[in-house]
């Protein structure tokens, strides 16, 4: 497949310089279904990236796409600030009934508005406010936001100095395995916490993402996330799991902390929880910490009516029973077979994932991004990440059917093998 | 008519406490049509609130309904990051036709993310990083949303202390006529930047609402906005007008500065620029200062497809010719006759707007929020704003009839009388 | 006189670029006596500096110089951190019984460092710590000091920018007649207090000067001073009154706000408390804000015990009767004489002052620098002081003659006509 | 010798309540002269503290006495700002050809005030100017001083706490030793930086003591000090010593970092530079770094003469051979062996140090407390460091006689088997 580079005017001419995947895949995209995308000029695109984690259903996906025509049709309430509404009522019954009570989670539901960095914003909010203190602990390579409460736990050096002014009343931690094993977990963090000299500002909460997707693909053992639980238990620090990108199943629970057995007291929600890539977020937070003002916290959009249509409309059909979390699994074990191959091929690949988000490291940096760029001339939609955008990142819709992941895996091997 | 007060259970039971709107219309809304929302139980009210200014065009417009279920119809793009698209394209060139061109306006578009402190973010960044300076004045009774950025440079004591960390990097100044004209405009401000022993950090930045809503419909007039701009300009510091609420024309024009002739280097919009009440928003700037490298900001959903369809869509219909500017203004005169009236009969009752936004303020706050209970109970719906919630707002969709502005505004003359 | 300027070669070489009286006054001083210094080539100096206001009782004073020649003879403790001490007890004794019983003054005693921003570190600190809250109001030109903390509530731009860092937490309010009696006393600060949307972060206290000495001489009333200690008690802060520069009897009585009959929370003194130019500084507050836990400020040298034995003896002999106030208020009435005589004569130049502290101003801020300048090389030491170093400061010692403060006033007149 | 508590009525009812050390050494003292103070009641106490370090020479040491008194008696300038006297200049001749061209360092010399924590604000100003970032890194259990500056770049909890306001720009990272050899010198803090994820705020530089005081009598290696100079140039950041209190032969040569072979960008010196307990302190740097503009940085007793003229004494006297430095490392070695008999009869104490500054730890805190207790009522003053005071600190002067030095040695021997 050739593809001629359209000529992006309006883009270039009116668009803020800011714009950035436009540059990396110079298509205009015009309709999308399920795993593909198509192009205004008819080429079709393998996609590997789903809505940087928003689309795990597909895009477009025609049980959410029937339950969203017809409430738009029927002149449902489309805007609904924090009014109680006929689809949110809906949403929230359906959350209670499908994804909390069968894990038996305790959690009160906050609408904080509809994008991550809100529902980082207002968890951020609610452990200072409940603890009284301003200190928050995050980690290496985490991202959480761009928001200015949000970015000063992020941990990316070029989005942090975009600020303008001093982040500060965050203290990064080592992650998982950040030292390869050399270093017993939370030494330094315990110490610090432990010492009255450290100089270390006591933390209201810490916060975590399971794996760290912006991060380069870092997955948090399940004994690590326990430790860091006891940790927090111990030090009167409340834990906060970011579960933007990793929950909605796509480390295959439906939560991606399920499997370590913890239970946050503090958790984040939004991307693929709409299930149609309309904006919506979640803080879900244990009932006692619910010291919350009416208003105290508020947002314009906050009461996105038409994604908890979406939102309800997935929940009953995805996770009403076992079966997606087995899927996803099934289909992650496919991935990583390729995974073994391709480094078993190329000793400068490594890689590493869990349920269906999985990353290729390479030693050259370059080499991740020149993969992501002949994917895409090959019809494949791939995203690096990490530090120095070293690795090259997997997430493929969760419904994704073993034939397309199998031609997706097989157009990475050969991105990987043309780029030596 | 009477209502019954309906069970909101899960509302109440899995819902946070953080919820507000629902306690002051205890409704459970089901379908909505221009301007008036229908409850579950068949109850009819009439929008005097129009989403907080999210709706100008009403709930549910035809003309955008069509457009937007074509579009979701064919599977087109759903969530689009910042890829082009042909949603997006078609979004920019009308922009550009139909907003910047016919007003001579040469900025820059950028897509923030879909809410308006994504906006408002996004702009303090901006103007940090050109100016290289931290501090940013914004004005008494400022509202600009609550995320950490956006809330520093808010007024609200109560959104404030929810941050849980002291605000610093923003310092307050008088709003127009805050004196009640008393002393003359920009004294202490400008005083306070030509003083080298000022103690005031000199500002990156002003960001100002020309009339505040949340504030209390606070009107700034246009020499007062012209001479700020002057300030601006002689001091070196950029001027940002935080258009989210009093854009895509509640006070008339598209932009709610185009009155005073002034060109603002940087505007954010969002609550009606989609038309729909789909989050979308947008920060447009001074083609000089677009100096933000690619990913510099960004965020999930800040390529909401869809939105753009239904704000192409919006001011394809109402933007190509100046006839909504002019039944704005005159459904503003329509309720000002009925204000003249409310307050010749009130003495304690005093009353300001522009366009069709409108404020009436009691002496008694406890007042404002009672005529805004009384109007519930008659079927409209009116949220009070100000610092002590003083102020009846309102903020009927622009597209309301005469008929039912009529309707509303007795209405509320009625809520007004009954609660003396 | 002609002076030879000195070869200054170490000072040159080997001391820092940030000196700076030693480039105003390009002499090597030697020896000094009462209101005279003489450099080592035997010039002499009359001083209308006194050591930024350290030296009241000239240099050297007699009386105090045996005092501290006996204890040092005697191996009385010189370096005492806060242990008991003979020297210690006899200050305290002393102070109580000559400074705070004969005013009613019920103040708690705390050394905090030998320095004037030891002192105002500390009060911030008390202060914050009772209320709770981190913002303090300081007022337009205050100099409180160049550490970090008593830095961000200075006015002066270029100081401020030395920091490194923004300086938050301190916020500026006008002084008095900031606007030359345009204005209503306290207009803007009340309705910032009073306004819960007003953005300000309310204050734990205010920190003022009775008289801006680095600020350019500018005395506020009496009554406004009491104006702001009703609103301060009113609004539930404490009222802070840095008198490093202006107290020990600068302005006529021991403390600068006796006249104005106020009694302020905290005090801070320094500057000329040890007498004899030696470091020492106090906080003195309530005691019901005597909260400290024992060693919560600190500091090496907060015992200097020469200089307690040198504050006693100045004590005693200076303030154990009312003959120090009156004498200072009738010099500075021959100080006013003469101000009255060169503005009635040059109308570019305006007076303020107090006691014995007086500014001399001029519109060409040049000017000021210039009278100082051709005053140096008529044997008379004065400084500039004001934002734009546009006033001539006068600070004589307090011990002055009347026959040498008539020869420095012949001197400044000479100085200003030869400047015209 | 049994010691009556004296009645210290003043102090109780007078002071406030944030003294401390007259708390653990109830005693008013009144003379003292070389290792030996004398209280009111005569009763004499060895010195093991020497004024936290200011008294290196012994208290009122009869070489520096006598040039002071002189200096008094002949009315030379006491107070001199930054004026150029002669005293200054002999000080600085002094300073530069004992202290810095034998040692072949090439530093600029400012006076930025008398105390300590005057110069590390002045130290960190400069980094931050010369560099243009905020942060600044310090290490677990650093003393650094108790202005905001400084403060925020120590550790200790209870202090920090003090300052009521959130302290930021500084990160604490591990000291010498901090994982008792666990773990590779700087694996963490160079981890950080390189890492462009990593979240650190990149440090304009690190502050560090080569033996912290307070915060336990914790010694660095000299290769750990070398590795942290290698770090400091790799990374672009600036080396600053804190030698407050290390300084001025404390550890056996005159800069505690001349053992390792280092030449830090900065060096803080106080405490013993005036050699005669009063207030003085110098910031060094290397003269590219003196980009400071005159009066940038000030304060009002920055030129303490007297203290200069001790100071320049007390070089003269005891820097211009090597003698000092060979008798502080032979006394060092008689407490080692007392420390080594010591810790053979209690299991449960460890000790360590460097020339005369030794520490004593005990497992149980309440132990080191118990001793300092004990070995005050057999006339010896000791104190505790450490983040819960669980160190007994060993600071004699460094002119202690050989016979002093044992006796007090064997006075804690006794005060240790007492409390067992």
């Amino acid at each position: 497949m050739t593809i001629t580079p359209p000529a992006l005017s309006v883009f270039e001419t009116l668009e803020s310089e800011v714009r950035s995947y436009c540059r990396g895949w110079p298509a205009v995209f015009d309709r999308a279904q399920g795993a593909r995308l198509t192009d205004e000029d008819g080429h079709s695109y393998l996609d590997f990236f789903a809505g940087a984690g928003s689309l795990n259903y597909g895009h477009n996906n025609p049980v959410l796409k029937r339950a969203l025509i017809d409430y738009i049709e029927r002149d449902g309430i489309t805007h609904g600030l924090d009014m109680a509404t006929t689809a949110k009522r809906a949403f929230l019954e359906t959350f209670q009934n499908v994804v909390l009570r069968p894990r038996d989670l305790p959690y009160k539901v906050m609408f904080p508005g509809p994008t991550g960095t809100n529902a980082v914003e207002s968890a951020l909010k609610l452990a200072r406010k409940v603890k009284g203190r301003e200190s928050v602990v995050s980690f290496t390579n985490a991202f959480h936001g761009m928001s200015l409460g949000s970015l000063a736990v992020t941990g990316n050096a070029f989005k942090r100095a975009g600020a303008g002014i001093p982040l500060v009343h965050g203290t990064p931690m080592p992650f998982d395995n950040y030292f390869d094993g050399q270093v017993p977990d939370f030494l330094w963090f315990e110490r610090l916490l432990e010492d009255q000299g450290s100089g270390l500002n006591h933390p209201a909460a810490v916060i975590v993402e399971t794996v760290q997707g912006e991060g380069g693909i870092n997955v948090a053992r399940a004994e690590w996330l326990r430790a860091l639980q006891d940790l927090c238990h111990r030090q009167d620090m409340l834990l906060i799991v970011d579960d933007i990108q990793m929950g909605c199943g796509r480390t295959g629970g439906f939560f991606s902390f399920e499997e370590a057995g913890i239970t946050p007291d503090i958790v984040t929600l939004s991307k693929s929880i709409s299930g149609y890539g309309l904006p919506m977020s979640l803080c879900l937070f244990k009932p006692e910490l619910d010291v919350w003002e009416p208003g105290e916290h508020n947002g314009t959009f906050r009461g996105n009516n038409p994604a908890f249509v979406t939102a309800a409309a997935a929940l009953d059909a995805y996770w009403s029973d076992g079966q997606m979390e087995k899927q996803t699994l099934a289909r992650g074990e496919q991935v990583e077979q390729t995974m073994l191959a391709i480094c078993g091929e190329h000793e400068t690949a490594r890689f590493r994932g869990r349920g269906l988000v999985w990353g290729l490291e390479f030693e050259d940096p370059a080499r991740a991004s020149a993969v992501c760029a002949r994917a895409f001339q090959l019809g494949l939609l791939l995203e690096t990440s990490g530090p120095q955008s070293e690795v090259v990142k997997l997430l493929p819709p969760l419904t994704i059917t073993p034939e397309e992941l199998d031609e997706g895996l097989r157009t990475l091997a050969r991105a990987v093998r043309e780029t030596a």
